[in-house]
């Protein structure tokens, strides 16, 4: 069973994303069958776009003109956010929509919704949405570029985007060779699928682990070796990242309480010293103190949670200019 | 009665915007009374902004230190967006103010809000209200331009020049020995209101059909002729406009169940098919597929829902830079 | 007791305004230790941005490239409009995040949340939030310059500062020897204790009157003085402000009636003509029009509450102005 695929007419979701990035850059969908060389050369835009965004009051008029639709069909604060950063510090047009309140609570399609908007001269929607192969969707059926901000439990493209260059700077930019940890709920979390793919690309072993109720069946088909405990995630690692824990999963009986979840998997002093020297702790926050990761380690030398956000905002600029270099192509 | 007027004072609905536009270009509070080279005007300039907007990264400073508000006392996605598109493009400082959440819940009446929101140098406001005769009243009370985006169910006068333009590009201009159907709620539609104005001043003849509580005892003092079927709105016309069924009406009594509205009054193959060559199809949206519209109607070649929401975004260009033209006007 | 601490390792709010001043002019965190000067320059520096605000179509590039976050974990329509336009007549690039839906409903800490915006770039922060102090901490902990726009009932130094601006027009610049009375809740009162600080720095004299379960035991303290009745503050006062009554204060027990209020304590006519020829009437807004101010008494020629809303927006110009002029500036 493929769960990634939710919404109908949408392609597997293995190889979509190379499909489509082959025939127009303008899309980002996914990781998943991105070639290695497009994974480093987006890596290595970000790098220099962090550059530029670290000098005081740095702006740029690459996107002048360029409209841009932040369409969140969920809300995400920091995703949010982050793209509305990029998109001023690039000089676009941006308007953010927000599902609530809108015309979908009037009964229309996400569609109908979204071809209206593009109507309205928008060439790039960023769009985040709960089923999964929605951008997909889009991407077939709209002339604007596409960027995935997150599908269902499909993918996150720019925030495993974020990931692999937070790893890159950690790594010195050599991926093989390196193994990393992904510690929790796999099953639900497109933010793994988006690491796992990038990561296999560039030449990294990943390992995972978590309540068996949360491990995909299907998980060594994506790549990956589900390993029992979270110390054999940790053992020998360059890396680990701790996914955070849904609440609404214990309603749902997957998953037992809060205090058991940080004793079984939370990540802690004693199991990160198991890793590497060097190695480094991500998550994609927000954050559960206290649960999937100890105040500590949350706050502690190996952390690059906020590392990770500044690099959010850098892969996101180089996300858009892509996006919107490619929009005079032939798709 | 004239169900138009709520708002304390405010001035009788028919010459209403004549009288204020006459005095004064800055608003734009409904199309009732706006003379023909008035509305010829402001789509000829609707168009030329269509083509600039179609020019790849088109930008301008037409409104630059051009402070706008939206002040959205109702929600809308569409028309609130396709307002900050059009600031924007135009390079206005915009805000949007929504009023669930504002002081509005602490008991400020509108009047003071607004007050308050051009104390801060806001130089036009576009406001939608529920009540009707609101933005002309507020009009007369502030400094600012106003641009009516929809007043209970008096007018949406973008909205009526959004379907004038759409409906010129289908006619090549000419309105005049034109029929035009619209079919639905007419009672409680400012969308119908501004529409029915409009063509009636452009030379247009305009029929109006749908469910009997639903069609207002004036109607005929509107400048528009009832017929008894939907069929009969289509028979000879050289276009249809489907109104939005809103399921409240059904909750108060005035509608059935809304399989039984499409099969009465829905528009379908059949039934456009009895409009002359050439004829086309219109819908303010969101639309509801299945009941005033049936999906290969909504979808078909007859149908011109996506080019309104192309002519909005010029109509709306069309309409700012007029009013920020008038501001230094004495009114 | 201080009632204005409740974050945890908040510093004493008195001094700390002029501790964090001294230190580091990026942020304004409240009135109370400002010193004289720095208010009398903040007050210049507004009233040139006045002047400039009034210029049709003005608008700066003196925020270029500097990125603002409005924090408002506390929705405040005024208030942020205010500090969006401001941002935007700079040329700032700007974001708004209001609580409600955000990251904080997850359980994420404001501190964790902050930390991810400013880890974004972000310049400068202005952030409302319910708990009194919570600048002051953000101050300690991020890198980003923080003003307040208010915090629980600590302080609400724009306000302040913008009835400072308001007084002095009125006053000729002269605060000395000037009685202006405040009328209302002082206990829950930012807005309140903001005026107290910034009128006895300038060398006015404050006297407060209210219910007597509304005036704190402190009040004395503040330096002001306390009379018994509305009439007394009125005496002889070069200007009144009345506070907004809080209707959950009369759930708390706190209040009885709301005409009950308005009959002791609301602003009449006949209780403000027994002010100094010329003194003027301020009200922070939203009014209740009825409760705390007669309607006519808000619309009167005494009243100055449309001209604090504009200088709110030249005050919010210069304090951003200087919090981003400071940003080099060693901490």
């Amino acid at each position: 069973m493929n769960r990634a695929v939710q919404v109908d007419d949408a392609p597997a979701p293995h190889g979509a994303g190379a499909f489509l990035q082959a025939g127009n850059r303008r899309h980002l969908l996914g990781l998943d069958g991105v070639p290695r060389e497009s994974l480093l050369d987006l890596l290595a835009s970000a790098a220099r776009y962090r550059d530029k965004l670290r000098t005081p009051r740095w702006i740029s008029e690459e996107l002048r003109g360029i409209a841009i639709c932040n369409a969140f069909f969920e809300d995400s604060t920091r995703t949010r956010v982050s793209f509305e950063l990029a998109e001023q510090r690039l000089g676009a047009i941006h308007t953010t929509f927000i599902a609530s309140g809108s015309s979908l609570s009037k009964g229309e399609t996400m569609l109908d919704t979204l071809r209206v908007l593009t109507s309205m001269r928008v060439d790039l929607v960023v769009v985040r949405h709960r089923s999964s192969g929605s951008p997909a969707f889009l991407a077939r059926h709209l002339g604007a570029g596409i960027i995935n901000a997150g599908d269902g439990e499909h993918e996150h493209p720019t925030q495993g985007l974020l990931d692999l260059l937070t790893l890159s700077d950690a790594w010195n930019g050599r991926f093989e060779g390196r193994r990393f940890g992904i510690v929790g709920d796999i099953t639900h979390s497109r933010v793994a699928r988006s690491a796992i793919f990038g990561l296999n690309t560039l030449g990294a072993e990943v390992v995972i682990a978590g309540p068996p109720t949360l491990i995909p069946a299907e998980a060594e088909s994506l790549g990956c070796t589900v390993v029992p405990t979270v110390e054999e995630a940790m053992r020998g690692a360059d890396g680990v990242m701790a996914l955070r824990i849904q609440r609404e999963r214990m309603e749902g009986g997957l998953l037992a309480t809060l205090g058991e979840y940080a004793r079984l998997w939370g990540l802690t002093r004693e199991r990160i010293a198991q890793m590497r020297p060097g190695a480094v702790v991500l998550h994609p926050g927000p954050m559960n103190r206290g649960v999937e990761i100890a105040p500590d380690v949350a706050d502690g030398s190996e952390s690059r949670v906020l590392k990770q956000v500044e690099n959010g905002l850098a892969v996101r600029c180089a996300v858009l200019a892509r996006s919107a270099a490619a929009l005079g192509e032939v798709s």
